[in-house]
């Protein structure tokens, strides 16, 4: 153990770097720091070739520094090691609000006049360059889509980590540094995504490289591990499965000396380790090195300002210096600031960064602010896909046969995984539950990748499985991201409910997406696609906590074109929709679909019609071709689906005389004004299909709201009454959960009793009768634990069946 | 190191169970397994009297088998050193699904009879237990709100550590036991919430036990923790600070000596911590013990069934045999499984528990499925609570004073802190945003919870700080319910965008206290209340990534019993809002609000009246009285209710005889109808506040939605036109995100125009003003990086004033 600490072994080794290697580094890392508190503070006078005034001080400071030294001094070194191996590497930092210092870095390795060209690599470039952050009309404080080399936003701590390891995987030759703030390595998501290396294969994966920054604050607090001892540091990480090597210090020479031989040490390990993976194949899973690097938080500022303490203190987190316009000793401290980093000596009177120093960076695409893994679109492949029409579940005729359209989509799944593997672009995502969700079949192609112990009876565990199952779903969401922004395709099955766990990682990737599309040279990459299964109607082994429907309303609050949102009512608009998303680019689709047997309703060529449509009558289930229909009996979700034809049937029996026009929505969005989503129907298509003013029974597979919402502005919306899940359930049977939640066939019955006036003097005759079936329902599960056998045998026209279906084996059969 | 390995050490020791108790003890252990199968299995005959056949077995299967031996085997051994050592504590599972083994023990403790009297401790009531389980009218599969000595349900996984913490912050006699799952130790907030113990004063706060429950698998694979060398796993809790205590096996025998061995160990390491730190004060953080059991997963079920492997696999995770009218065979294996507990030695033959086997179990409010702390509506007291009138902003005129609303609110938290410091029964919980929040006055009277390492110049951390800041909402969420559960208060600050974070953790807390509505034995605890701020319109520092308004949205899903909205205008607003939250009780409140210099609109005594009323007209920025207003204009949240007023007083000036009708909305729950939320206005109400067809702009802090679907039942819904936040923004002027998302004033004055038939005359004018006004407003900022003057100038009723207020320092100052 006491082998990891580099400043024993140091005492007795050669210097790595010369003198003079040292000096332009460091001229380079206060190049970098130059520039960041330049874009922090400046607003003219980039080079302070004039005294500095506060006229040339931005009128308000928004920014944050104390990350930005810590990261422009790990940039040089990465740089540095680049060269010296000619390695591909990408760097990714957990505290993306060190933004400052990544686009100060990209500006001096030239990729960012490339992509800006406007941001010149000259003083008047430099002006622009300084007023443009986190400006008006310029750019935003963190390291956004906009900054060159980004995969990674970090405005939301706690992803970095899993960013890496996703792109890493399947980029065998790629390095991807992974900075984690010491704050952020206290988040949930961070504390778990150590654990990646149990899933990352040696011999066919690239490799991360983590490194804590120990700068030891967050925004006003110390870090928890800074203020834990050496030796439980450096077992948590040798716990968590890594070789930690310590740069500790602040004096620069001394660091660039250990953060040099370090890194040399760190990637001689991951050269060697790699080496012997593909020679040997995989033994057993690496230690991967990893570094801790304690530094000062706010490295380099003024130690004190106004007699308090800055440096290597929380108080530098953001910008570590305000009144600058009602303060002249202010001014002066940062002209005194700015100037320790010699910028005379850095950049030429034009403001041109100096030759020597500029041969640092690496060339080309080898330059992390310009390699194409991070722009992911650059590398995309479009995925090789079987026809989905061939996994079609055959319907002869409606409702007769059962599938569980999860499983028939987990075959679709398998063939797509098989005709990429070579390509190796395509993975799958869960939290333990790809088979519970009904994906078993995929294991057929491939395994689940694990590089942890195994045992003789493991089930499909193997290094370079592509089922991707750690019990986090924020892991997987963090997994999926990184390798879908660094340009390969997935797929993410989750529980319904616990999809809620990464609202906010939703939220962030969303607003990538969204920024993303205004950036021309971003290109787009794959969508972020979500299995929504076991879902609010069906989680018959767990109850009320595990039914929440609300990600879609989540969903629907980003901009409009980059989500969509297909809920298909059987495993034929499954398959249908499934292609689609996998051929679509740069959005977020939510699929939402049931894993338990269910009545199949339409044929492949009518399920591509009506998912292409994304809404539409379904004439068979309809009566009022010809005529006006008294009432419009729509349904969304494979549940209402289901409970809205077993109302009509008995409508059908027992007022034959209604018309009743039956609509099926698979795309959600179809139901928004046009002006509101891409979508959208447009007012007139909506008013033809709900009519303007007749009775519409919408049975909802979520919450109610959402239907309201996406129609309010529709003519005939005061007319529509919306069923959905309204937080009632608990363990109990299938149908109950739709009678608890007034969704069931009975009381869609009654609402249309409700609602349509020609109906009305029958009404409390049938209405009684209602009321009376749903206490012998209660009467019959609280007796015998299941639904009455004329619910769960009823089919589509036909006298009522006997035998029911019931739910397939366990979750984990 | 070596020195943690029990196993080792035993072989000189010793036994710690003389061989009658050990056996009493197995028995034990084998009656709460035998009642947890028989839960899962059967419908009748619970004792085997007869012959088992398909008749007895339940229709539908459904619960969780697997992790139940692990749980009543720990529960076995903390009873004995419950009784043994006298001891106040609760057990936590994290693996709730474990249901059956929870519910089995409160059953053979007694405590389920007197709960619930049908559920006799005879043949019949074990009838009873066993059918209910699961099952329509019954007992959800989870370790619910309806099970006996449960604060946590563990349906979603993650959460059991944070919980026992918060239980056991301020009871320094109890200790809390916490199983954690193996694979619920794979999700984000259960990896990091092991550092709790930096948090954990052993003087004051009571103990956490978390015992590790290394069962090998999860649904369907095996966990990372179980995969991983012993070295690395106990380095690992000697990383998280911990001394870890390995406990592995599966010989009954062996393990019972083992276990009870560990735990004599590991409560004399727990009472000599605590003796230690009473008698001497805080020196230095312990090394808290916890404990690795590592037992085979569905322990003691068959070893294979149908020739698959069972117990200790996946296999065994959830009913590890179906089939059961379908397959004799099973039906047979089930009984001989259940005949292998031998129930005839357990239960007499009228079905009660054998005395010398009751006899195990504490006594009275020591068991615990009847410890007081796990219904912590009994331990409750109010909180002494300050005047908040006392802290009122001065407001002698509309507008004119400038205060940052969170900040006055932080004064009054103060001295709520300080009123109740000794009572020991409220906590501040953060993500490291504290101060940037604006609370940092309550620093006066307390400190920051901090038992880790501190240097001299740190700031505010004390063991006995009540302020709780770790970089984790989910830390801070779990935390603050397991406070709150177990009968004390707290407030949560946080950035309004993050904390969707903990979106989930929400809905399961939500979940929790609905269901406890229903059962009148839980008494009412403490509600869960959110201060957001740092919100949308003002993030100042950081930019698109941190706008995100649509907590509200996911909030108003729940059930409308249990949660509600506040969004006060002002600091009078909100110290009135913040009084009333701290007064209710099993709610959760949401209370948004802003931290930088905003205008102040009510004197104390109209914030009072307002906020209790919800909503209200503002008569004094009205000039419709007497008569009918020609608009409505509407306002929610701080930022759009100064946009409103801005928009106002510029109609005022333009269009002196338009009749304007300004309505402010603290209480967002009031718009909905009575019908769907308590607080909701009746539709007479509503109609004469927002008139039933004049124009509403209403000006939303929120999503626009949000506005809709609450109020999509209202008479005059056709006409209510919501500005709020629409995915627009970047690192900005405050005013500038206004305009972005259409919210600032001159938007509204527009949307006035194009709404109120009698200024259509002036329409083509006026808009071309705003037109302009709008393009020197993107100007200027452009320009100067500021809002022009005339906006951040402007006041209400005055000539534009010049001295734009400015936000205050950066969130660390
Ligand atoms: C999940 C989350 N919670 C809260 C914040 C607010 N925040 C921004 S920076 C910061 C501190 C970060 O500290 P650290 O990770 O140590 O970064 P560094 O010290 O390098 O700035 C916090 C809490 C956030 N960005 N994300
Ligand atoms: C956050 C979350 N994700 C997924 C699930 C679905 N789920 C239920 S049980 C389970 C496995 C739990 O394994 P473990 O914690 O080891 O418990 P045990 O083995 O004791 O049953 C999973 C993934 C869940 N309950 N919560
Ligand atoms: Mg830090
Ligand atoms: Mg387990």
């Amino acid at each position: 153990m006491s082998g990891s600490s580099i400043t024993d072994q140091e005492a007795n080794m050669a210097n790595v770097l010369s003198a003079k290697e040292q000096n332009l580094m460091d001229a380079y890392w206060r190049a970098a720091n130059y520039l960041s508190v330049g874009q922090i503070y400046l607003y003219d006078n980039p080079l302070l070739k004039q005294s500095l005034t506060k006229e040339h001080i931005k009128p308000r400071l928004l920014g944050h520094w104390g990350t930005t030294p810590g990261l422009n001094f790990i940039y040089v070194h990465l740089n540095r090691i680049i060269k010296k191996l000619g390695l591909d590497m990408i760097y990714i930092t957990g505290p993306g609000h060190g933004g400052p210092g990544i686009v100060a870095n990209a500006y001096l390795e030239g990729t960012y006049s490339e992509v800006y060209p406007n941001i010149t690599r000259d003083e008047e470039g430099m002006k622009r360059l300084f007023t443009q952050f986190s400006f008006p009309g310029g750019i935003p404080s963190h390291v956004a889509p906009e900054t060159p080399g980004s995969i990674h936003e970090g405005g939301e701590l706690g992803y970095a980590l899993s960013h890496a390891y996703g792109a890493a995987f399947d980029n065998p030759d790629l390095i991807v540094a992974c900075v984690v703030g010491d704050g952020e390595a206290e988040t949930g998501p961070l504390a778990t995504s150590w654990h990646s290396n149990k899933f990352l294969n040696p011999a066919s994966d690239g490799a991360v490289l983590p490194i804590l920054h120990l700068n030891g604050y967050k925004i006003a607090n110390p870090c928890v591990l800074a203020r834990i001892s050496h030796e439980e540091l450096d077992h948590l990480f040798r716990g968590y499965g890594y070789t930690p090597y310590f740069v500790e210090g602040h004096e620069p020479a001394t660091m660039h000396e250990l953060m040099a031989s370090t890194l040399d040490k760190v990637l001689g390990e991951i050269q060697r380790i790699k080496a012997d993976a593909r020679q040997n194949g995989f033994g057993e899973r690496p230690r991967w090195p990893m570094i801790v690097l304690r530094t000062p938080k706010g490295w380099t500022c003024p130690k004190e300002i106004d007699g308090k303490r800055t440096e290597d203190y929380w108080r530098s987190h953001q910008v570590p210096m305000g009144e600058m316009h009602e303060n002249p000793a202010h001014v002066r401290i940062l002209e005194e600031w700015m100037k320790s980093y010699k910028p005379a000596e850095l950049f030429d009177d034009s403001g041109r960064l100096r030759p020597e120093l500029a041969d640092l960076a690496p060339r080309g695409t080898r330059r992390m602010s310009a390699n194409p893994h991070t722009n992911g679109g650059l590398l995309l492949r479009e995925l090789r896909l079987p026809n989905f029409r061939d996994y079609a579940v055959d319907v002869p005729s409606r409702g007769a046969v059962f599938a569980e359209s999860t499983r028939v989509m987990g075959r679709f799944l398998r063939d797509v995984m098989k005709l990429n593997l070579e390509e190796r672009n395509f993975r799958l995502f869960s939290p333990d539950e790809n088979n519970s969700n009904r994906w078993q079949d995929v294991l057929e192609v491939t395994n689940r990748a694990w590089v942890a112990e195994t045992v003789p009876w493991d089930d499909h565990l193997a290094p370079d499985g592509r089922v991707m199952e750690m019990l986090s779903e924020h892991q997987c969401q963090g997994w999926l991201e990184g390798y879908l922004l660094t340009g390969r395709h997935g797929f993410f099955s989750c529980y319904e409910a616990f999809i809620h766990i990464i609202d906010s990682m939703f939220n962030q990737h969303a607003k990538w997406l969204k920024v993303c599309n205004g950036i021309p040279w971003r290109r787009p990459i794959s969508s972020l696609n979500y299995l929504l299964s076991s879902h609010v109607w069906r989680q018959d082994h767990n109850g009320f906590s595990h039914q929440d429907p609300g990600f879609l309303d989540h969903v629907a609050n980003k901009k409009a074109e980059v989500v969509r949102i297909y809920l298909p009512p059987d495993a034929n608009c499954l398959l249908s929709v499934t292609d689609h998303c996998l051929r679509s680019r740069n959005y977020v689709n939510v699929v939402v679909a049931g894993k338990q047997p269910a009545p199949q309703w339409l044929t492949m060529d009518e399920a591509i019609k009506h998912c292409e449509a994304g809404l539409g009558i379904w004439e068979w289930a309809s009566n009022d071709r010809g005529g006006e229909p008294d009432v419009v009996m729509a349904c969304c979700g494979d549940v209402p689906t289901l409970e809205t034809l077993a109302a009509v049937d008995l409508l059908r029996r027992h007022a034959p005389d209604l018309k009743v026009r039956v609509i099926n929505v698979v795309n959600l969005m179809k139901l928004q004004p046009a002006s509101e989503h891409p979508h959208g129907l447009s007012d007139h298509d909506f008013d033809a299909l709900f009519t303007a003013e007749k009775p519409v029974i919408f049975a909802f597979h979520g919450y109610p709201a959402l239907i309201h919402r996406l129609t309010y502005r529709r003519t005939n919306h005061k007319n529509i009454h919306v069923r959905g899940y309204k937080e009632e359930g608990s363990t109990t049977t299938p149908f109950d959960m739709c009678v608890l939640n007034d969704l069931d066939r009975f009381h869609l019955v009654s609402d249309v009793i409700d609602r349509v006036p020609k109906l009305r003097e029958r009404a409390a005759y049938a209405k009684q009768a209602i009321r009376d079936k749903l206490i012998d329902h209660r009467e019959y599960i609280c007796r015998y634990g299941d639904d009455m056998p004329e619910i769960t045998g009823w089919r589509w026209g036909q006298e009522a069946g006997s035998a029911g279906v019931r739910s397939t084996e366990a979750d984990n059969a």
